[in-house]
């Protein structure tokens, strides 16, 4: 949708400097950016490029300017670029097409201006909201429940009872509502645990491609609302994400852990059974948390199994001048020695 | 199916007390738990639970009773548990239809009482076993086998070549069969080793989704009976695991390794190339065992590289005290300093 | 196609000693070698295997013979080996047919010789260079470009503009182009970045199963020509990865990292973002590579935080004896405090 320069500033709530009337209908970088397309400039180091960009307006921190640009003035520039972005433009287009070669079960509701695509199979008791889009591909197990203005790439699988908040993006080979890893060993082989719950996914989380999240076994497995999840991360049966958590790509969360709201884990990170992850922590990249632990709220863990950031690095100094202590003892040992040989 | 208390304790071989009439048709957590469903209670910490739950029977622990409810008394109330479930529910339905989408190629057999669901695409020469189930978008490449009672989730890829024994799950995304990773560069560029082998698993093997197992080279990537493979776990090419082996989440094991029977391997473990894993080993969580290497019968091994998990432990613990000993050896150093300046 | 071992000798350049019209149609191991099949052997301790293959003819190291087979000599087998597979063998069968249920947008431009498999869809504005094989389930977004004799096995995705050149293979699973991970936490919430770049993968590259090659933000993500990478690797928005480079199983690439010419990556090894991994450097399997670290041309680096090698290994020595340094300080403590008690 093409706007002006005047109403961009007016939503975002900021001062503009330059023609009112200018028109913004897209975002990019300075360097691909044309005339109707929106940059940004966040320091002194970036406005060389700005200058050079065919882009007419730009948000710039205060005190950068450029001579034939309309500025909007922000602390924080790279925030109103996201937030412009999504004014601008939409997250999909609303198509109200069911594709002939889509497959519907028995007693599917599918709400108002859904789109879905070619070879799509949707098994019965599924429910679709108003205005979502399945792509191609898409497996929509019996009595999943989908919401409103949902968006799932191509060859997304939704295992039977998985249940979708509203806003909720899953990419690409995200396969939710899988059997949990659960047996007991007996008799000679191992016995499945019953793996009969399901997955619930809050309004406005996005889960990556290749992402894997298993059902809880008698119980659910919860992502809160706003959680972001990376591709190719594994979340095991029975956990519970809190709102507005972040997770990086490859991370592994085993069975029955909780994380609360707000919670950052880094990429390749990975947590053992029945831990607690309270609001706010933050889970260092590659980190381990063994099974059972509790990182407290707030806190940082690094490393493997994961201690206190503080404590991490203080360790790894230490570590890294091994070799000087081994020295010192070597020096100790032989003063002492001269002084008194044999002793030691 | 629906049982009686009666029917299931003889089954179990487990004492009764309370009503032998009793119907029981499922499994569930006390809280989730109907009237028909069975329970368990393996400690008194859950008796409250149990107590509050809808089910007429549960499977308790010896010396746990609940007025009221009709108990199966067992030493391991988990084990009777999924014992119960499986005799209980079946696997699956066998529906014995081959969905109208379904492709299937030349000279495909298809056993009795075989369920293809929607979109499968099976090419030439393919064998597939009784009551074998085949969901949505799954392809089955030339000259694949299956086994009989195999349940194929929708999406899962087999090269081909593959072949499955019977009772095999394979779970969304998995794909079976792929081309090994293995190059040699001359001439200024990698060539590819050719990746002309199989892939062949055992018969009551699972495999999760996303997982990804590599064909052989030359020979066959195997993969025992019985074998429990998580999530988003990488086999490279003629990998060899014995039975009854159990991977946890994405795990990755290089190409040549061999595995034995009973090998427990903890999430986002890796080995490097040509290692043995011997028998009743346990590789820990984050574990990295060096190409080449040999772990032996029944040891747990942790840490990268993996070493005893005793001397992890010791290294460990000693590694948190380095702050302690670095202060021992100022001390020693202002000690010696004090008595013979000028000396170190 | 079968040859003889006078062509085969020639084509390598090497001396041949045995039949020159000895025929030669494939490659195998020994033991599963036919009369036909092309073997090789590189040391002493593989000769008996050799001895007793059916294969005809054998590429030999230097003074390695059997009597009754026909040799052709050659410093390095192995790499004869795999020039000798490439020459004899088709990558795949070009079939020039467009199956009946490939579902093709508007102006989607076909090359010659191109096969495209059973409930492929193409959106609109994709070209798709000569010889090309498409297979099954495959989906190609708007504006997707694919060059020629390029593979995409069962099941690959390319979201829309991702570009691929010639001769590229892309295994079943793998997903091209998803949107990037970034978001900007403001007013509560996580806002995403805009995810509008693309990825453009090199002439001569292969993409394993499952693997994930997110797109540009702004930018473009950029797989250079002849990389290979193995299964269930992560690969960020905007990173650009040089020529020829290797990345083994499960590797994570975060946003904006770049990767020079010639980097080996080993498995499950981690970059945090802004990394620079210059040519022909080695990253150890498992390592992590803290983000904006840059490791310089050559080196080997290992660990988390990744460090050289040698100093990785002289930490990890050192690390080993701790217990005995820890020893000698005892005994320094009792030493001194023999001769000064109380001073310590």
């Amino acid at each position: 949708m093409t706007r002006t320069a005047e109403e961009l500033a007016q939503y975002l709530g900021v001062r503009l400097e330059g023609d009112p009337k200018a028109e913004i209908s897209g975002v990019a970088s300075p360097e691909r950016a044309g005339k109707t397309d929106l940059i940004y400039v966040d320091s002194h180091k970036h406005l060389e490029r700005a200058a050079k960009s065919k882009a007419t307006c730009m948000l710039a921190a205060r005190g950068l300017r450029l001579e034939g640009k309309t500025s909007l003035e922000t602390d924080n520039p790279k925030f109103a670029f996201v937030k412009s972005a999504e004014w601008l433009l939409p997250r999909f287009e609303a198509e109200a097409t069911i594709h002939g070669t889509a497959i519907l079960g028995a007693n599917v509701v599918v709400g108002v201006n859904v789109s879905v695509g070619p070879y799509v199979v949707i098994e019965d008791d599924v429910a679709i909201g108003d205005q979502t889009k399945i792509d191609a591909f898409c497996f929509l197990g019996r009595g999943a429940r989908v919401g409103q203005r949902c968006r799932l790439h191509p060859r997304v699988t939704l295992y039977s009872g998985t249940r979708l908040g509203d806003r909720v993006e899953l990419h690409s080979g995200a396969v939710i509502g899988g059997d949990g890893f659960g047996y007991v060993f007996g008799e000679g082989r191992h016995w499945k645990f019953p793996q009969m719950g399901s997955v619930e996914v809050g309004s406005d989380a996005e889960i990556g491609c290749n992402t894997t999240v298993d059902r809880g076994s008698l119980g659910e497995t919860r992502i809160g609302q706003g959680v972001k999840i990376d591709n190719l991360v594994q979340v095991g049966h029975n956990v519970q994400i809190g709102d507005l958590s972040v997770l990086a790509a490859q991370v592994g969360i085993s069975g029955s852990s909780v994380l609360g709201d707000y919670v950052t884990v880094g990429g390749q990170a990975g947590m053992g059974e029945h831990c607690v992850i309270e609001d706010r922590a933050t889970v260092g990249g590659q980190s381990g948390v063994l099974g059972g632990k509790r990182i407290r709220a707030g806190e940082t863990v690094w490393g493997t199994p994961a201690r206190k950031l503080e404590k991490f690095k203080q360790q790894y100094a230490r570590f890294g001048h091994l070799e000087d202590l081994a020295d010192r003892v070597r020096e100790l040992e032989n003063a002492i020695g001269e002084r008194g040989a044999g002793k030691i």
